[in-house]
């Protein structure tokens, strides 16, 4: 008999198949008519399956009426059109099998709302959990689209190395991979670590970024993107800095910086449509349990044209607010979030992409505009979080790289000097004006130091610890 | 006017296009008849679009006759169909536009075979050849077919930490993550490293398999696989081996082995069909330049029912095969690569999946068979590979689970115990016989210690360094 997943058998199609489900049990009801409902949840959606258990079944009264949450049962019957609400169909089955019993007794998870403090004491369980269950979908989703977008855009998907001895950006402090036994490091005669008995013979590090192996095959390749892990070994304790997390980003040849605001508000779009036509049930959840504005928030994204607006507008538009901001606004200073977010939640109510900032806020490599004060780089800043995408369009003048590194060198030598080896590198090997605007996109995931807790709900005392549960 | 990439631009259906192509130029060919033919490359796909640029453009003798391998342009004109043979359309320029030049003198690749170790001297710039190329666009295709398999399957992609305090199954050396500095390291009172210090609060590693993480998850979601970066501190320079590599490893509740025997063969079969469809020209190179036998070995692939084998058949096999080996059979020994070859290659000339190996082999986690000297556990073997997929259902019975941890905990306490805590947990709280059959296909990518050069022609001497080039 044909097995089906809880989703597949949710389907109104489904009525009238003939068909096995397996999965955990939610909860059980028994009715006084003489039958009992089984929850049943394999984590393929939000929803559970009703089951109809009838007394009829062999093992009714010796195993089905002892059901509990977290049993793992395998149900065989016939999925019928539901008269019950929320709900397309149902299961009449015809046989009940448990695969595993759960003690109810020590088993934590129960049909009430537990803390998210409590569940992180029970990390194996929590796929188990509507918010988790709901998190992993979603962020399954997001991948997925984020994949097909730039398929279907052209792109090549590469994996720059996760082990590096280059320090991309001077974007932050560094985890070191190392293979010597801290106990007994090796030291050469002038009293050093001695790095040539090191795995690679040589310091190394985890990656802050994929950028400069990117950079160097878009060169050659086109269009290419990185969809991987990142690290950046920073004692942030915010909602947004992870120790750990995944991050897209995409290197275009041939681009110049509009191209890539309109990819950006492609990809973003692209994502969020993905996301509300395949996740209903778990951003309903969302909506109804973490931020009533969650989708409509994205509903707002899909329907607006992302608005173009110069960084140096952008600052005249803070000034005249006559809001009193906590950081001070001034033509030269970087935006803050709280700026940001004034932008594009109280001003424009859209998104906004703000464009040529002031060079001395941004990295040597931005293309530098004709009014020598600014450069091509970007920010896009949504309602709700704030930036959530940035990038630039590189300098391809060598004298004009040259001339900005000079400039900058003594700040950050050694890295800038790395950037700098690898532009040469392809202004000495013809790259030649192969203008590229690139931008990421970031993926917060894993290990963080002290984990906030509270991440989806940061802007609510009210919310926090509203906690998880099976309803 | 639109903007093609080459590879848009090469498709018949283009014919009678005014566009916009933008790329390197491999080479240039001027006709006596007044014109030239520029090859240009965008990374798009294997071939290269043909310029024609007549004599009558303004740049002709000033620019146009003066390019060479590497300078980027912009060429705007009408796609017509091509006389030429292996080409279905080509470009009458209107407009040809010197983005950036390559001075020929210290510009390294030309129309030549470049040494594999002649390019990894010049990594930057090997996106532009055509074995970097054609490895990369196979790699993004092999990459984009996982993703749409499992996808399709219902499976939940997921990320599962790099940073790690565990190591998953003991299967290789870990590298240490730490932000202590080495030159100053910070010791208790009783001069031991005092991780206390360090960024976790006690030391860490890079993961070597997600599969504790992918495990408890799956008793929740139900089907989750991972694909990332993946470590292993062994300095083993051989082709098959590399220091950090991407890795699937799917994991399922409530299959049995027999369903993950299903499984991997429709994965594969998927990824094979997809690979063949989406870059017949990255393989036709392949065929014609690395591997004679590629396509028709996939082709091959594509075409079997994989056989299900039993370890005991195969010894059996082995030891009536009168073949001399270098490593003897004899039941109870895992089987080397030379078996496994001999198995796919020369007995069943298809693919083999073995199951049922010795539980002395094998790790404790895995199924005991009612026989108790046999564990579900599988190896997919394709011929000129040898096994591609490994993996085994896991024992759900807490007593027998429990027996074989005791039997074998003196041998890797630690790592066993973290894995069997896992299972405990597990267990205690109703994970129940949700059994599961994961296995894992592993990508190299990155980083080795020595990387191995000849890595497409490990099996012929006389195919090293057939180099690379434009043609």
């Amino acid at each position: 008999m044909e097995k089906l997943s809880v989703a597949q058998a949710r389907r109104p199609e489904s009525t009238g198949r003939e068909a096995i489900v397996e999965g955990w049990i939610r909860t059980r009801r028994d009715s006084k008519a003489g039958f009992s409902f089984l929850e049943l949840n394999d984590g393929s959606c939000f929803g559970n399956l009703q089951i109809l258990a009838p007394a009829s079944l062999p093992n009714y009264e010796s195993e089905v009426r002892r059901l509990t949450a977290g049993c793992s049962v395998r149900a065989e019957g016939l999925i019928k059109a539901s008269p019950g609400k929320g709900q397309a169909t149902e299961m009449e089955a015809r046989n009940i099998q448990v695969l595993g019993w759960a003690d109810p007794e020590p088993y934590p998870l129960q049909k009430k709302q537990h803390s998210f403090e409590f569940l992180r004491t029970i990390a194996h369980l929590r796929g188990r959990t509507n918010t988790f269950g709901a998190i992993a979908r979603v962020r399954n989703q997001l991948c997925h689209a984020i994949h097909d977008f730039f398929q279907q855009e052209g792109f090549i998907y590469i994996h720059t190395p996760i082990i590096t001895a280059s320090d991309c950006e001077g974007a932050g402090a560094m985890f070191q991979v190392t293979t010597l036994k801290l106990e007994a490091l090796p030291k050469t005669e002038g009293g050093r670590v001695d790095y040539s008995q090191d795995f690679f013979g040589r310091p190394t590090y985890l990656t802050v970024s994929g950028q400069l192996e990117a950079e160097a095959l878009a060169c050659g390749l086109g269009k290419v993107y990185t969809f991987g892990p990142t690290f950046r070994a920073e004692n942030s304790n915010t909602p947004r800095h992870l120790a750990e997390f995944w991050m897209v980003e995409p290197e275009m040849a041939f681009f110049e910086l509009e191209d890539t605001m309109d990819l950006a508000e492609r990809n973003l779009k692209y994502i969020f449509r993905h996301l509300l036509e395949k996740c209903p049930e778990d951003m309903e959840f969302f909506r109804q349990r973490i931020d009533p504005t969650v989708i409509d928030t994205l509903q707002q994204i899909l329907e607006s044209r992302f608005l173009r607006v110069s960084y140096t507008e952008a600052i005249d538009i803070l000034l005249a607010s006559g809001r009193s901001f906590e950081f001070p606004v001034a033509w030269g200073k970087d935006l803050q979030a709280e700026h940001e977010r004034y932008l594009t939640e109280q001003h424009f109510h859209s998104p906004v992409i703000l464009y040529d900032y002031p060079r001395t806020i941004k990295p040597f490599y931005m293309k530098l505009n004709d009014d020598g004060r600014t450069v091509r780089a970007m920010d896009v800043l949504v309602p709700k979080v704030g930036e959530i995408i940035g990038g630039s369009q590189r300098e391809d003048r060598y004298d004009v790289l040259l001339e900005r590194i000079e400039f900058v060198s003594d700040a950050q030598p050694i890295a800038l000097w790395r950037r700098f080896r690898s532009y040469w590198q392809l202004f000495q090997t013809g790259a030649g004006r192969a203008t590229k605007g690139p931008f990421r996109t970031v993926f917060g995931s894993g290990n963080q130091k002290r984990v906030n807790t509270n991440e989806w709900t940061q802007d609510s005392d009210e919310e926090r610890n509203i906690g998880d549960g099976w309803q």
